[in-house]
């Protein structure tokens, strides 16, 4: 086996950056993994897994993409007594993070470097969960002032990605669950209080994940009845309008008959006469919608 | 018993394919099959089952049926020491795939094909699943755009699929549970991680049923809101037409009464006078209204 | 006793059909059955519930009564080692039914009549089911084409109806699922299969029910859309309208100003020049309004 | 100790009507209660709980206080192998009934004594589930014939009722569970089947305060369809109203010009002409928009 | 180690209110602490926990800080055989209310402290329950009377803060319950009243955050209602005005015609036969609205 392989020098930690190539089925076939697990590795995306065996664990966890997308990538690893074997996507940074962790810090136990890469995954969650947090104080600030369908939209799709999130999220939870609960085996005990804390960690983050559901859905309420009052303001403007308009226009039409008999009709004050009983009587028209509280 | 129920030559798979035929009762009779497993195969459809007896395993599995219909149809199985027996509808495709991949792979053993059988099943969820992505996706970005009622009946008609497939996945999903869970027994051990595998898949088909049922509740909001902010919309047109109206009926109609005394009455440039009038108050109406937020 | 309390001529199975009948007692007193579940025979309803003792099980199942009313009767079931007594109401016709299968079957054991009784009494929920079925259906297929407020009082009927089910079959449920995990006792082992095909019954009922209440839910979600829907229809409607009578209101209330100087005043073509302004102005707007998505 | 705080002479059931009496300190001291329980007596309310030491269980039940305002007391229960405490608020009627029944039935077993306590409690709460039960099927018929604001508050006003009811009927189902499992101890078992069927009487409670909560939901719901059809029947008044108007408005404004030319003006059957253009227009109107589907 | 951290002189209780203080490190050092338990001290904030190790018990407990901002702090507790370690934020007033409580009653051992600590932060959550309370009954009672956004805005905010605490509370009821059930170890069995007395304090209040969640979805609900019930009453307004307008305008128009032919057009009291027209066609149009219950 070629130490190119090795993220390491004189680890024997085994990292596999394209799930396609032939070294892990060289690595598989030496260490005496299953071919479905291998399989697993290559058909993505998988759910979060632990499956423990006589000889080794194998785990499928789930980590974010670097880009902005929130689009989450499996993250293989098998841990047998002595080797640990890595595989993910070409383009994770996540290795280099846990690499460059477990060089500083010195770590050459192929169990301290299995948690390291675990604490490194989940890790990023947090920066993620922050900008779900301003997105959402943003919407609901937003929402309040402007209820445009653009907020709407901002919304739906954060909720989506939170859906997203929550599934991956979960699933990470009843898997660092199980390896917390995990009696002996490969793992050694000392490393519980670490799991532990990547445990309440993860714990910690489908928590938030559940109250921003929550925060948004009470956006998505304070949307609908916003639009709903506007409405209801809309309705009100057309209906002082009609109020001011009424006496006007049937005062107005009322002398417009070609008829006799009008009173005022041949007065040379004729219009101030109307005019005033026009206003006068626009005036009490309000008056009298107000106190009724129909407006 | 005549070899042409056996899919595989010399392998004692028994296959049957109209649930009412003879054969059954025959078969029942030979290998000590319970009168309510029978009944079970012929009074369909059944939920996803898995019976464990001493002598055999009998089990109800859920597949969908080839048209493009979301109906799903039980496939039986009874699995004892030696053979399988395979009870299904005539039009099912399902026996024709299994056996194909039986042959390519030259199996024998009675527990494998019991495996591909319900490998086969569960892999056909794939493409339906796929179905309902794209078509949620669409219903999605065309809710956005427009809100009619024909996506309404899309959306409703999508959800009765998924409430349909979810009865029948969270089915299998229990069934697959306790075949993985089941201690020793008929199915031999070395069978645990591809039953398990099996299981991974069942589970992410619920999960998904899941994430879309969300995604349809959230795109029916959409349009709720939708149609509520275009009646907002209709509303505030209604209200400018109004407003740019009544200045001109009001004063239309003063200057239409048959009174003495009003302005401009008998200037000769009268017209333009009132007409400036007119427009002058239409506009600051409208900036009024506008300044007063009501618009 | 009398022997005329036994459906059965020489099968110890006692059957009870008026509860305040003092043979209840009598027959209680004989064989040991404790006095609260007596007093439970008489205060009905009861929940469905299993009580096992050290002599007797007994038994409350809920059936649906003959009558199209969604009501459900308890029926009592007391079971000792070597005596069945059934108590019900007077209309049921429950007993008949069984009590027909048994002689058919010609069954003399005590426990495959309970078995009877508590199957006859599950296979009367598949009608009901049925009927529910059809009315779903049709209220899905009316709520589209006419959302009527009398569609509203049939899903709430039915809803409610739903709710009373689902209280009776998940009680049911429970009771059935009791008598399955039951170890020894009694009833014989040799009745599991049996027992667990009643459950598997059960289960479906109340599987169906959350399915029915789910569509109820959309049919409800529809109709409020749609009567929103209808709400912006009639809106346009009246936009459309107002945005006609517009222009030849206001046009037509200036020239009818008693006023010198409009143009075309004294044009003998005047009607026509000011008609075919005011059809102009009208087409204008209207193509205004729908280019600015308006309308 | 005085005899004085005995409700039945000659049994040792001490009665404490005012929580904050001295003799409650003396008897805690005697029978050797905790200082905390004789805390939660003072403290009120309380949860509904049992707590069993080595010499005594103490209990929290809710009642009902005698008025119709549907708020919960405690009344808390010390019972040790030989006396029974129960501690109560001064204007509480349970002690009175409880005591009654057990004169009545000349029981002077302490522990039946408790039965009896806890019985009578439960069975308080069927006259006002009765009272709940009428007041929702008011609501219903009221709701769907008139929706007036005012049956939004009294639905309201009883949700909050049920919400309060369900906390301490959860409460109360949990502590008389956790009565009957409990094994051995204290109360002897002849005493389970009557707390199974006190048990039996709370779960019952529990369950109908779940369908009336759902039957309230749908009153809600029916209210607010109710409401939004309204609206949309009165938005259909006023388009046909317009309809009606327009016409009118539009020709007689036409012929309300000071034009030349217009067809009619002249003719000394002008009125008729025009009224009859007029009349039909507005039916032809009528006609296209029921045509079109828009009313 | 200097006495100035003990805040009761001779007793081994160390209490650091700055997390980042070296005497953090120090004292972990010297009892033993895990470096992962020292890290949760300063990276605040954590969720509630209960860890316990061989030698000591490390808890995070949540505590609402003094303001009233319903912001919660992390407290947290090392409990040793002998020693017990706090570590706060500097502007606690926990530290201060637990020391003079421990100080009055003359404690001086290490659990019963652990108890006071515990007692007293879930202590505070008493008056914060208090003002939701109040703020949830003004809530109910404004929206009924004024529905108005700004009310929208208290109920989302009191239903964020809702969000929150629930978080808090609902972690600090399974630390409660854990430290309950634990068996044997550090405390004492002789705490587990208190505990309990703890815990039912816990339960008892998020059970009211829940109710205070349904109350206040409650007002949502009526608050939309009202919004809807509004629009609807300026909808019958404007279809009142509407109504008594239009026979005004209609009529009007007619006489304001320019035709030969109108009837009463040359009668001296043309004015008042055509005025009395117009109200008694008004009344006659009101009327029969009414009767077609169409207002």
């Amino acid at each position: 086996m070629s130490t190119s392989l090795q993220p390491l020098p004189g680890v024997s930690w085994f990292d596999i950056s394209d799930p396609n190539s032939l070294d892990l089925d060289k690595l598989a076939d030496r260490f005496g993994f299953h071919e479905l697990q291998v399989e697993d590795c290559r058909h993505r995306p998988q759910r979060a897994k632990m499956e423990e065996y006589e000889n080794y664990i194998f785990c499928v966890f789930k980590h974010l993409r670097n880009d902005a997308d929130f689009t989450f990538e499996d993250f293989d690893i098998f841990l047998t007594k002595r080797e640990l074997v890595s595989v993910h996507e070409p383009n994770s940074d996540i290795l280099e993070k846990a690499r460059l962790r477990a060089e500083q810090s010195k770590v050459t136990d192929i169990d301290k470097i299995f948690y390291i890469l675990l604490d490194t995954i989940v890790d990023e969650y947090s920066p993620v969960l922050d900008r779900i947090a301003d997105e959402t104080s943003e919407i609901e600030s937003v929402v309040l002032q402007s209820p445009e369908p653009k907020v709407l939209a901002r919304i739906f799709r954060l909720k989506r990605n939170l859906i997203e999130f929550r599934r991956a999220a979960s699933g990470m939870r009843e898997v660092v669950n199980s390896l917390v609960r995990r009696e002996g085996g490969l793992l050694s005990d000392k490393f519980d209080p670490y799991l532990r804390d990547v445990y309440d960690h993860v714990v910690r983050t489908t928590e938030f994940i559940e109250t921003y559901r929550d925060l948004l859905s009470g956006a998505l309420d304070i949307y609908l009845s916003a639009v709903a009052n506007r409405t209801n303001e809309v309705m009100k403007v057309l209906t002082v309008l009609g109020t001011i308009a009424i006496p006007a226009i049937a005062i107005s039409g009322i002398y417009g008959m070609n008829l006799k008999g009008l009173p005022f009709q041949d007065s040379p004050y004729g219009a101030e006469w109307v005019g005033g009983m026009t206003i006068l009587s626009t005036i009490l028209l309000l008056y009298l919608l107000r106190k009724l509280k129909w407006l």
